[in-house]
């Protein structure tokens, strides 16, 4: 009925979702030429930007014009900055078509510096459009989230409405806002996947995270013998797991373990049945988590309770007996642990840290990349162009190493600076 | 063979405890004098002194006389002191037979200062021992604590070592530390016990304190419908339930709930399968709860995560989602829950306002009672004496009420204050 007046079909993801499944297979099909969606941060903006088979993607950014935020004595300005530079990140990933605002214009007309602020913003929306829609952003590794969903829900992961804080999720929540803007190729892959074809040749690093008994974290599919003997193998050849909160948990104990994969990430739960003796050791922080942790500070969420590290782990504790994270040798792939990740600038490194570190690929790490966590470094060799973003409303310093070479950088309040790609 | 030679036979609770089940049928019969333990508490003080069929009990106060506290540059009097006023309160209820020391004496005889306090904690246990050991100290009412093992391992649950903290039992330790010197009559009742011959007719108010599949909340066994009827009949009646931490849970969800009396406790706690929506209510904090915490400082310990409030219940929160007390009313009688409560002296007085309010006692309550939570109030009718604990390193005044009586009292550090009751 739209296609024949002439006219194009648009959903906007989030009021009109209802089961349609953006990611399925037969979405292509249903005659939609444009999805919109609410942008509350860089996972929603991937959400919408990622989806296939529709012509083009619009974000409408925060905040809404509505009286809540656009009254007398507010600054709307001060959520439209934080909320373009929590965007922005994941749009050097994969720009969205359009980008767009919501409400009552007769209000947002009475702030006139309002008004200007989204002048600037739509401003560097095209210039990085311009730049970068046609092209594919170099990344150091290809990290699969494992869950029950898999591809179908794409970014979909621990999300109350559109990005807002949720005290059961945020501790998880923060591992798929950082992945939103990092350097790194992002697919979703469920446990039937795995089951089904394996886990694909170019995965680098394996990433489960969640509470028990939920679909992201996977529950009892745990016991399943075929998953952890496959995941086991694939790590023992060379690659890394990662596991934040309840990771590989069965709701009951199986065969002795909470974790299922505790022999992989270094740490199991202690449930009631084994709560009698301390074992907790006093050995030093171990080096690998000394480099994944360096000066960075840390913010484990609500994390997870009753850790216990099991042998030939490193660990980093919370006091004296609150573990948050572990890494381990396993063959010679590595497991790493991390009780929760809430998104902040220094977890989204921590991650970024972690993952390089599980799939031995530290070394390529520092190839491009800013040492000041607040500073991200994105590249387009189709282009010979990158881009150095301040993620803050501060002045950042950083030094930078672009293809292995080293600078440095004085970077403005909430800049992004374009520079062609040394050779 | 000990008796055969003239001898009094010893047992060293703790070193040599090995399933004699001190509070068992079959202990009285097993030839044994004395016992003798470590104090490293209030609770562990009065394990030790309510042993039943036994001659006397014995008390070892720390520390011990070994190098590690008596030592060049360390004041093993800060220790003796903290641990004499942690069991001292203990004592005003049930005071031991006898107390001692253990060690290397030499170590002692270094420290003129140590043996010095010594002397001084000796000539109180005495002078408390000439008081009131024969007699039965004034309690406001009668608590069941309620598990798995009752009566059998009175005063038992969450110990590790002589009271040693412990990560995983802290949280629940401070309710039976609490009671172990508190103005109340302790029993302890098992499940088996309720649903053997009901619960007994003195009983004002039960607890109900752990972690969930462990025998101090019970497990499964609160899926039989016989011992949650018979307790929701209970308290509908008039009494008091109490749940700290995990209580009623089952492993899994049963009829739709994790804590089987969320209807009594007035809370219930979301598992993965419920968590999606914001359930948490902006109203104010209720004045019952306003009541039972009044002026204290309070730390729920690791506290008890992703709690939810059920309809009528008054709550406590935590910033914006981290419920940590609720009362509800059921019936005539009244249901509390405390997401945990380490032992402070604030902690204390939580509870023991909380099983005031629970049973509808609190005028009883406020009859014989200190107001400056620092300070507890022993009252010995048979001897027409009451004692007031200042139990802390520094002065304290309080309001006191002695018999429904107003006065004012100036307690010097550590001071212990006999003085007639008033009539």
């Amino acid at each position: 009925m739209v296609h024949s007046a002439d006219k194009e079909a648009m959903m906007f993801l989030g009021d009109n979702w209802i089961g349609a499944e953006p990611y399925g297979p037969y979405f292509k099909e249903i005659g939609l030429d444009a999805v919109v969606g609410s942008v509350g941060s860089g996972m929603t903006l991937r959400l919408i930007a990622d989806i296939p088979g529709v012509k083009y993607t619009e974000g409408r950014f925060l905040p809404y014009f509505f009286p809540d935020v656009f009254r007398p004595g507010n600054d709307p300005v001060i959520e439209a900055r934080a909320n373009w530079l929590t965007a922005r990140r994941a749009l050097m990933r994969k720009p969205l078509d359009r980008i767009g605002y919501g409400g009552y214009l007769k209000l947002a007309a009475q702030f006139p510096h309002f008004v200007d602020y989204v002048a600037h913003v739509t401003d560097e929306f095209r210039d990085i459009s311009d730049k970068i829609a046609d092209t594919i952003p170099y990344s150091s590794l290809k990290v699969a989230v494992l869950n029950g969903w898999g591809k179908l829900r794409s970014w979909q992961s621990f999300i109350v409405a559109h990005g807002k804080r949720y005290e059961q999720t945020y501790s998880y929540e923060g591992v798929l806002e950082a992945l939103a803007g990092q350097p790194v190729d992002v697919m979703f892959l469920s446990f039937n996947d795995i089951l089904a074809t394996g886990i694909p040749a170019d995965v680098d690093v394996m990433i489960n995270v969640g509470s028990v008994g939920t679909a992201f974290s996977g529950g009892d599919i745990w016991q399943e013998p075929r998953l952890v003997t496959l995941i086991r193998q694939w790590v023992a050849a060379g690659h890394g797991f990662i596991g934040i909160g309840e990771p590989t948990a069965t709701a009951q104990p199986y065969q002795g373990r909470r974790f299922q994969l505790a022999d992989v990430l270094g740490v199991d739960q202690e449930l009631a049945f084994s709560l009698s003796t301390d074992r907790y050791w006093d050995q030093p922080m171990g080096e690998n988590i000394a480099w994944i942790t360096k000066d960075l500070t840390l913010d484990f969420g609500t994390g997870t309770p009753n850790l216990i590290a099991v042998a030939d782990a490193q660990y980093l504790r919370y006091g004296r007996e609150q573990l948050r994270m572990t890494v381990k040798d396993y063959g010679a792939g590595r497991g790493v642990y991390i009780a929760g990740l809430p998104y902040t600038l220094d977890n989204a490194r921590l991650l970024l840290r972690a993952m390089h570190y599980a799939a031995h690929k530290e070394s390529i790490l520092m190839q491009n990349y800013a040492t000041n966590p607040n500073v991200e470094v994105h590249v387009y060799p189709g282009k010979g162009l990158y881009a150095v973003l301040n993620n803050t409303h501060d002045k950042q310093n950083s030094e930078l190493f672009l293809n292995g070479k080293h600078t440095v950088v004085e970077l403005e309040p909430d800049e992004i600076r374009w520079e062609r790609e040394p050779q």
